[in-house]
């Protein structure tokens, strides 16, 4: 192999994040349980989600704004300032969630450290991954943190071009197969699968994947004898 | 000069962005006329946006949920979701606002392109800033854009380390003195100001600079016989 840079993804492959989401969600779907059922405004507030994607992109402000869109709808304009306030401070609380680092992670990062230029690789809000990134205290391992605005093909060429290597010099560390995995086997890099055990329902794919530069592993530290 | 790198702000000085807001601004001081007058309106949605820097950023969406909790406080919760539901409106729109490039930008771009790394370097939303340089059509002149969380001293110095490339290799382009020129000749970079005619409040300075490595000049065509 040949390769010179190895990227991680952040959210659920250094530290926790759909948890948060999750524990977010059921706040909101438990102060609007007067409307409609858990499943109903779970299904609803994906579906906004998913069609503001274009617009607000992926993190936290986008996830509250689609919120408030949702509670409105689904209250049919008759929820009050109060609820819309209550939304923006579970907004507010999950931006300022605390870091919990995954097992294994600090130990891989010391080993390659050094060895290879690491870059933390993720999407979300600028303003929120760069901050989670220095409460996590992994920021002196990376060389920089690139927020990506999607993980498409594309987005993975343009990081490639900024980077100034090859594909084949590229190696992606990550939990979604959709996001770390796909879009970077397309364009020639290394992919490496560790799942977490909870995946957002926009990031889950239902094929398996075999291919050459592929490996799905069980635990982070299980990256190390494929790169030492 | 060892310039390797030039850095150009985005909004105000690649393409028009401050009047948009504003105008956005007008609006949500319009809809809110019977609870305040438009300066206490401003003023308040100017306190609240510089409050919520820290969890926000810079950027759009941090905007729209601004002016929100502004119309929340100053309506005394009595604001309607429909009123609500207008603010997100108003905020859509000005994420689709369409793409006005300034004088002399294109010729200045394509002078100074093959000759320096040109790069764009901007706060504010990752997808918003993206999809602006994507539809202004200056891609192509740029190696890649750079959006920063803010544009601080400690901002450029990590903007440096990962283009790698030392302070006296960097020259910024941009209108405002805060943001674009102050914290690049503070750690050592060039930086030329073209003034743009209006400035966000926050962003203004009320001194004059004085610098061997700074030059205010009237459009940014004249930063060509200062680079060529």
């Amino acid at each position: 192999m040949d390769v010179k840079v190895i990227a991680f993804d952040a959210d659920d492959t250094l530290f926790i994040n759909e948890p948060y989401f999750e524990e977010t969600e059921r706040k909101f779907c438990g102060m609007m349980s007067d409307y409609h059922s858990y499943q109903t405004l779970s299904q609803e507030l994906l579906r906004t989600q998913v069609d503001n994607l274009p617009l607000y992109g992926y993190g936290i402000k986008g996830y509250i704004l689609s919120m408030i869109e949702t509670a409105i709808k689904v209250s049919d304009g008759t929820i009050g300032s109060k609820g819309i306030q209550k939304i923006t401070e579970l907004g507010k609380e999950l931006i300022q969630k605390p870091i919990e680092l995954l097992d294994g992670v600090e130990e891989t990062l010391e080993a390659l450290h050094g060895k290879y230029k690491l870059v933390v690789a993720t999407k979300g809000d600028l303003k929120d991954q760069q901050r989670k990134l220095h409460d996590s205290g992994l920021g002196p391992y990376f060389h920089h943190i690139e927020v990506m605005a999607d993980k498409q093909e594309l987005n993975y060429e343009k990081l490639l071009q900024r980077l100034e290597i090859q594909p084949e010099e590229f190696f992606m560390i990550g939990n979604s197969l959709k996001s770390d995995v796909l879009p970077v086997l397309n364009i020639g890099g290394y992919a490496v699968h560790v799942p977490f055990h909870t995946t957002w329902a926009h990031e889950k794919i239902d094929h398996e994947i075999v291919h050459p530069k592929f490996k799905s592993v069980s635990k982070i530290t299980d990256v190390l004898p494929l790169l030492i």
